[in-house]
């Protein structure tokens, strides 16, 4: 997946879902009329799941059912060096009322009437990578 | 697009570019394996394209060709205010050699072997918000 031997150090799983849930936001990616779509949102790792609201009339809604991935990273764009985490799962709405209280909870200690859906992803592939120092040449980051 | 009135504020079209230029990463959307795959990497806006490079075995690679998304942001976790940046349009292999040196060039001015291709979005969508304060609930970040 990544081929740039010098650059990436792959990193386990259970690191890289630590890693993900050490950060406040990351950007879910899915499929909108047909196209491409990304939005930053807030997040928060709950039992290996990555979780987030939404309110009503987001665009992150279409993502419900979906394969979807969610990607949060740490990279210094000047050394280009830091981490990338990418999880790939169905997003799915959490219906069930204490489950989604407790999520909320998690998510933001504070009521929030507008942030009314709870959105899980149940991680299916995890890639995490560390991205290291190049002596010599400049790379850019990842991809 | 983007539903919540109080945080969202649309940007125009060459206000949202110069946000997307005036940092040097973003996360490109893309397709592979019939997955969304997303990728942090460095890029620049020139003549209103982002353009990119990538080595010879990148994931992105798989975008060409493709309508992809790209994203850049300068959001703050804590106050949840700042600007998001989505093109999106057909990512395409600049192969004239003039032109992907001039692009060289500008990504970095180092000489980098590696980084042979040159990959560039001409965006046909063009779609820049700022993300304003709340004063009395904490809306999560966007989506």
């Amino acid at each position: 997946m990544h081929s740039d031997p010098k650059r990436l150090r792959e990193l386990p799983r259970s690191l890289s879902l630590r890693l993900l849930g050490s950060v406040p936001m990351g950007r879910i990616v899915f499929t909108m009329n047909a196209l491409p779509a990304i939005r930053p949102i807030n997040h928060v790792v709950v039992d290996g799941d990555v979780v987030m609201r939404c309110h009503g009339g987001a665009a992150l809604l279409h993502a419900i059912g979906q394969v979807v991935a969610f990607e949060a990273d740490q990279i210094d764009p000047e050394t280009r060096t830091g981490w990338s985490v990418i999880v790939t799962g169905k997003a799915e709405r959490v219906d069930d009322a204490d489950q989604a209280a407790r999520y909320r909870l998690l998510l933001r200690p504070r009521v929030d009437l507008d942030m009314v859906h709870v959105v899980r992803i149940r991680p299916e592939l995890v890639t995490g990578y560390k991205l290291i120092e190049n002596d010599e040449n400049g790379h850019d980051a990842v991809a």
